[in-house]
């Protein structure tokens, strides 16, 4: 059994702790986190000791590797302490907000040959795996067109997007992962636009966009489009398309229950989209973890690793600096 | 050109003569309806002659064919006078509401070899025909069951109902054909069950039923069932399904255009299904004329010939009394 | 917290066990297996003590409730000695093979207050409830047609099928019940047809079919009809229609993802259908554990009782005899 | 009945030819064809008189309207002795390749009243029309992105592509015109990437890209998407998606029929989509002519005029400089 110690116990941490103690070979070490009343939740609920400090967690023999479910700030000091402490690790994205601080990072861990998984759990999703493993099967001939929808429910609160680092690092960066995921090679350059259409006030105020188009390619011309809002009212919106010379594929949106209703006037009324992305990935979510035990079973390289963390917010800067400069950016400039 | 005039200038004879002047290799000869001002609606229309009686159209040699859209219970003796004239015939279904009747028009045609064609329409309807092309191909291995599910947009009004000959000869007849059209062997048990759920006082006073359920049996054990109902507030609902021992094909229903809706708690929102049957099986009357051209220029016999016309309405017979004695009854019973 | 004993640990016994460890308000008290083996394997994957006997399990007071999963021929008598011992049972269907034994059961547990749950787990699949709920809502008006399309993935094994009292008690039994959950109404007539299609040499030799029709009406008109089949090869087709005067709803199949694929000739290619049962009715699985809990919690009576298992039970003997003599079966015949 | 000439007798004008002849309040009162051979063809087949040159056409009494199909560098000279002559016209897209012959064109015919229809056919496709219905109607709220998949189901001939004036004023064409439509506002910017991966030796040759994305804004925010290829294998993939503070429409793509195919391991597979444009939006053809009859008979506007044509062709000189200088490019700039 791994043994897995949890650090953060919000909604998400709340969440991969059940997880893992719900993996047949997987047990939950210990929880922590720096408010007790928190841990405590997730401790009772499931079963695991809490453990005061991050250190004790990273001290302890009886566990053999840790989750990061912090706040984004923490992520890169926690991710490095557990790599000296020879854990490994599976890290919420994103690695950081600043690039600058990820290339630290990156170079303070240099060399470790420990699992170190970052936490874009939609490569684990089995309709858009489904996406990718068809486009390297051939299924699709070359590659042409990714197109990711990716729209969420609803607007978070505004103290969350006040931390979030912006929507591209914090909600296109997933779409960046994506893309990269399924063209199977490195976009080259950035276009990206912005709107406040959603919520326009609070957008100024926050000086971010709650609705954004970007348009990658790559050397070879392989184009992909990321297309999203802060709010869309029919549920969760995932859509990944790719296209290509031979067909194309698509994963498209998951509902609670397949009931249609046909009336007066209609046919096909359908329920909405599943609303949290909790419940929409939850396979995907059940999936990391087992990739990660695998991982740490196997010491071989996890599937999502710190670079594809490092590259994702890369492609995030060079958005965000295509709308501020209204140009297309090369990404061997920010890179 | 193969030139041929339209007995009956009512809604579905106005429809085939629309059809057969549009028909690159069809002219419309005639027009001819004991309504005369009926008549000249079409032939103003469209352009043709109008002929007095059909006596007229079976002696004119401007006439190849002849096309029966008059009341059903002319269609019999009009078809025989057709056929004394050695004139091809396409007749509208059903050949006439009497068993007898049409045993004894089979008799007096006996030994023709001109085309005689029988309007079953939907044997024409690209999806449904795309059915049984994939049942015949061996695309679905052995044929298992057969599932018909045929709803009306809206009851018929009641001058229509008293003379339709009841829902079985008039509605389900299309999908007893069609049943054996995907069946590919006859059926050699009947079992019907009627209900009176539309409009229950109208259909007691007519000793009818608006709501009706089939189940046949072939000799092999292939199964069709179908569906009917007076009234469907989504649309005129027409699907078949063809299972079998290596998968199954569905032809499923249309709508006017492909436009979907998601909103505040629903998805998927469509319009709903075709309403009124010419439009809905528009390609399939296209067809149908050009099947009887082509059968017409060859001399060979129609895709749907009289003794389809004849089995359809055995099968009738054999669910009315079904539904009379409440039991499974054999079709050699009332061959 | 609930604590509930499982009896039996075959497939679908250690299944229940591990859905009542993972649930949020029930704890696997026991379990029992007249196979010890069995019951070890379940105990050491959950944790669980095993009993080595069903009476050490009624006497136990740190057992509040029973699930049986035991083979059918034991069912009866084990749920008489649970509500005995006062344990509220969840018992796997059918409660027997036969209507005389369930009938005795019925009048050995009579005047209980216990919470007795059968295990019609369809009734809590979020698509085919959703079908209910629109129903009893009045979202379709008046209830017309019923359809149920319920095709197994593939032949059990020819064991399995010597002692599971043929299809109609064993797999049309969930469509029975299914049918009467949606009608909301008693069918008062039962029509059957059996055939040999999938495994006909097989069929005649247990004296079985493997493709069933039945179509029942009850006193107002309303018809249910259940197509069957022992195996679909594109997966566990599982549908529910429902048509009324006002709409239809549908509860249509489950794939594991929703890729489709387009190619040279071909879109909206999908994986097939969910093949197995637990997989296809995972969240069922789970509400079902969810209601029985809350059932014990409360001491209220359960969402489906002994009277639907015995209901079943009853229409599917009257569709034997009708099978058997060729004609409707009146529910009453055999009540 | 509006007497309508067809000037060029291609692929296109004979389509047309034969739709002005089907309609019920229009006639075809004349063909043209620089190539007297393929006028006759039409005018054998359809029945119209054959006009030596475009001269005699606009000088016709006999002519009340013309629509103008010939070869793209003479649209502008024809449409403006068209004007000239006080015949209302209906010309194919686009006006010209060259925004100053356009410009200078709408010079030449300022202030007419005639009526003057641009093709842009997919206006009047049912399914894109009622996105933009539905959006106008404030279905889904405030419009945030439209997205316009656009890609045909084959390279054209090489021939063709030589004279097209590149994919950007050939075939988006269409879709900026579809984005003007839907969007209700004009794009303020434009960013367009190109690549060749279909034909890539051939597009060098050329200078010209087979594969596009274009992303249009409007001062309020509103995003445009454009995405094009020149080879879909599965068929001509049509597809306009608008996206809303309230909701979401879809027009999704079109096939021959609804059947779809199960089998061991897949499920949905449905036919390809409809390949032909001339099948694809039949009945947008239709559509067409019938609205350029209704302008005509009533004098009033053309749904689709002038500064449609002109504005579409403004976009495309937008991406076209966009591509060239890797930069967003403003409307302004090109207008």
């Amino acid at each position: 059994m791994v043994r897995i110690a949890v650090l953060g116990c919000g909604r998400i941490g709340a969440m991969h702790a059940a997880n893992i103690a719900a993996h047949p070979r997987a047990t939950l070490a210990a929880v922590h986190d720096i408010n007790t009343d928190v841990a405590k939740v997730v401790s009772a609920a499931i079963g695991a000791p809490i453990m005061a400090t991050a250190g004790e967690v990273f001290a302890a023999s009886s566990v053999d590797a840790v989750l990061i479910a912090t706040a984004t700030d923490t992520h890169a000091d926690l991710l490095e302490q557990a790599v000296a402490a020879g854990k490994p690790v599976l890290c919420e994205k994103p690695i950081d907000l600043s690039l600058a601080r990820v290339n630290a990072c990156a170079e303070a861990i240099r060399g470790t040959s420990l699992p170190i998984q970052i936490g874009f759990v939609r490569r684990f999703d089995p309709g858009h795996k489904a996406v990718h493993d068809a486009v390297r099967a051939g299924e699709i001939g070359e590659l042409h067109q990714v197109v990711v929808t990716s729209r969420d429910p609803g607007l978070a609160p505004e103290a969350y997007l006040q931390v979030s680092g912006g929507i591209l690092r914090d909600m296109t960066i997933h779409d960046f992962d994506m893309a990269r995921y399924i063209l199977g090679e490195e976009p080259e350059t950035v276009f990206a636009t912005g709107a406040r259409l959603v919520a326009p006030k609070l957008m100024e105020r926050l000086g971010d966009h709650d609705t954004i188009t970007v348009v990658m390619q790559t050397a070879s011309g392989r184009q992909a489009i990321l297309l999203n809002s802060r709010e869309a009212t029919y549920g969760y919106d995932q859509r990944v398309e790719a296209f290509g010379s031979k067909g194309m594929v698509i994963s498209d949106n998951r509902r609670a229950h397949h009931m249609v209703r046909a009336g007066k006037g209609f046919t096909d009324h359908a329920a909405p989209l599943l609303h949290f992305f909790i419940e929409r990935y939850r396979e995907a979510f059940d999936a990391e973890i087992g990739a990660f035990v695998e991982a740490v079973e196997t010491g071989s390289p996890a599937i999502v690793g710190f670079e594809d963390g490092r590259r994702a917010l890369v492609l995030a800067d060079a958005a965000i600096r295509s709308i501020a400069e209204g140009r297309t950016v090369k990404v061997s400039e920010v890179l």
